[in-house]
């Protein structure tokens, strides 16, 4: 090389050096939040983590112990392995899936890092920049932060109400790329909203993933936190009785350990078309190389004593919470205050009058009654929802339910008195 | 919505749905190996795999059950976590860059799904499409793996001899976006080639990485097998001599527990300046969470108590694996086969003449020989190297090294005759 080095080095600057996307990722405000739950005396309804009572911590123990004492199945439980996962869990889940009305083999199935890495690699995968995704309005926070390095832009359809024509769609997404990537959709008991999909809202959503010739994203985190009901079908189900099999499918079906058994594992998986998952593969390959062994090991022993089990506890004990947080809700807050009334998973959204903004309401809470929540905003892209709010029910307990909601009534209450009071703008 | 559902569904066209970056993720030569390698009779020189008899399965049990039995830290364990990762573990980690001479603190640390994790990350957050990647030729193959999605083009540089000038790079990237993202080196032990760059070198690479004002990405995985001599300063503690600090430095560097302690865990990390660090938690955060809390704290309890007997344990056995495998070169090859002499890691690199092509070399000496290894052509983008080979000897004994190179060694022998038998082309 003829350049010698110079006497005064130039420091690199690092927003020269980030990629465009690298823009798109900024720190969210759930986690900033985060950093505030840590104090002992806040009443936090502001996270989505289960109750880490309901851990099978003996189970866990054991399985680790067994896996472990054995030479050959610790050593395999310690080295390198395959990218589409463990086998026997593959297998597991091909059963867990014929369940929820899905026939398919260990090759339709590979295992992530939680649903969140499943969310990445589809990203990664489906989106080219400026392409547009199909969200609902809200959704889920993760699912836009997994999406939105890949550059896209987003619209929006509706599960109950009238959709847009699909051409709208088309012409919408002509600003853009033109491309629309995929849709992305809860069906069951959604983050943040806590609200569930009719079959019909199911059936008119693939309808339109197939006039727009797009796959359905159908992310299942919380369908088996189901408190009453019969279980609806999936997307999935129901795409795969129209097309004829999960090779003709344009569903991926994302599911989770996480709600169910533990999330710390950080054990996960997708099911979809061979033709899909062949390429996820190969995104696993290249991001991580393979979740880990032992845990895949472990994850599948529980799974096969003790998910039912584990199941019905998580549903026993966040129904109670569910039904002490409608009840305080219906107790504290104004009249003028709305909320859902989910049939399973861990969240209930509140709608506040317009004038009432939930990020500056949150300020105040934190400091004067020491309550937590979402703002609603985080779940919007397009700056709506700022009079909303997420109430998380699944970690706190009923005492902590009922003070908090009773704290933050009050709040409510005291800043609709201050707004009524202020002089009518002209 | 306008339509109703068609008689004949439409099946989705997957090929249509991938974004461009997609097409750049393609099945690994050496993936497709692996199938082969689970053949008992087959002698594989071609994994990059720890030998399990060194993975300390007593203190991974204890480990694992003093962390469970425990209520606290068991729940803690299988709990979501920050994304940065496991604080006593980062701090082990700032306490392990200290020897390697580069003084840091925990919030220069991110935990990755090992090192493989971080070099996606890496790509993410750096490569815009057509940029410009500088690698070695060869290098190393999962490295490729994780920045190709992200659509680069490469240049490659050398270490030991002259280099191009900058302006010349900066006239090479100009055929893409005219941007040069980064560099990568494995300067310790290089996968594919064993070599280790001289303190001259990486001085001469630190000098181009500056004058371009790139980041340099330093890949450390092997740096802890040395066989023999003294540890060099890695590129980090150099750029920090020159730049004052970490928080300045434009080296990012890769390390992991893969290959001293255990790879099945996946747990590696990147240290960088804070100003990248802060990106990386947030592509931690939308790709995967956190790694998974059970495995960082089992790492930490292995870590802090057994680092450097599981690293000495390790040297030991593969330092006699590569004499041997030197040894049997020696022996066997014919005398115009050339190979490197490696002073640790995993590898070894074998030049044959120009007229054997490795990839075909495969092909039989897999089914006439039952010897596995991989072809060179793998470890350059250009389709250089296909006279090339590498040798893995960490995970084969010495009596299967003597045999599997001794037939090896015949192969390329009956080749080279067979070649010389033929008539001159005209």
């Amino acid at each position: 090389m003829e350049t010698s080095p110079m006497t005064k080095p130039q420091t690199l600057d690092w927003q020269q050096a980030f990629a465009g996307r690298a823009g798109n990722m900024q720190a969210s405000e759930i986690r900033e939040l985060l950093k505030v739950l840590a104090q002992p005396d806040i009443i936090s309804f502001a996270g989505g983590i289960p109750d880490p009572a309901l851990f099978p911590l003996d189970l866990m123990q054991r399985a680790s112990a067994d896996i472990l004492a054995d030479p050959a199945s610790g050593r395999a439980a310690l080295q390198y392995s395959v990218s589409e996962g463990y086998l026997p869990l593959r297998e597991w889940i091909v059963g867990y899936m014929a369940r929820r009305g899905v026939s398919c083999a260990p090759d339709n199935i590979v295992i992530t890092a939680g649903s969140q890495q499943g969310l990445e690699f589809i990203g990664k995968l489906l989106i080219s920049a400026d392409d547009t995704v199909l969200v609902t309005a809200p959704t889920y926070l993760g699912a836009l932060q997994a999406f939105d390095p890949y550059e896209p832009r987003y619209d929006s359809f509706a599960l109950e109400a009238d959709n847009r024509t699909p051409q709208s769609y088309r012409d919408a997404a002509a600003a853009g790329t033109g491309r629309i990537a995929f849709a992305y959709v809860v069906p069951e008991f959604a983050n943040p909203t806590g609200l569930t999909a009719t079959i019909e809202a199911r059936r008119r959503l693939l309808d339109l993933a197939e006039e727009l010739r797009i796959p359905l994203v159908e992310d299942a985190a919380y369908e088996a936190i189901r408190f009453e009901g019969d279980p609806l079908p999936s997307c999935q189900q129901l795409d795969i009785e129209r097309c004829g099999g999960i090779d003709q499918s344009r569903v991926i079906y994302c599911g989770t350990f996480s709600k169910t058994i533990v999330p710390g594992l950080r054990i996960g998986w997708l099911c979809a078309s061979r033709a899909f998952i062949g390429k996820i593969v190969l995104a696993k390959q290249a991001g991580d190389l393979h979740s880990p062994t032992l845990n895949q090991m472990i994850m599948h022993r529980i799974a096969t004593k003790a998910h039912d089990a584990q199941v019905a506890a998580a549903v026993a004990l966040y129904r109670d919470r569910r039904d002490a947080m409608l009840a305080a809700l219906e107790r504290y807050m104004p009249s003028c205050v709305g909320w859902t009334r989910p049939g399973g998973g861990m969240f209930i959204w509140v709608t506040l009058p317009d004038a009432i903004d939930t990020a500056r309401l949150l300020v105040e809470s934190l400091a004067s009654e020491r309550v937590a929540f979402v703002p609603g905003g985080a779940f919007f892209k397009d700056g709506a929802g700022r009079n909303c709010l997420r109430l998380n029910y699944s970690l706190p307990s009923i005492a902590e339910i009922d003070e908090g909601v009773a704290r933050l009534g009050r709040l409510v209450a005291a800043e609709l008195s201050r707004q009524a009071a202020l002089p009518r703008r002209a």
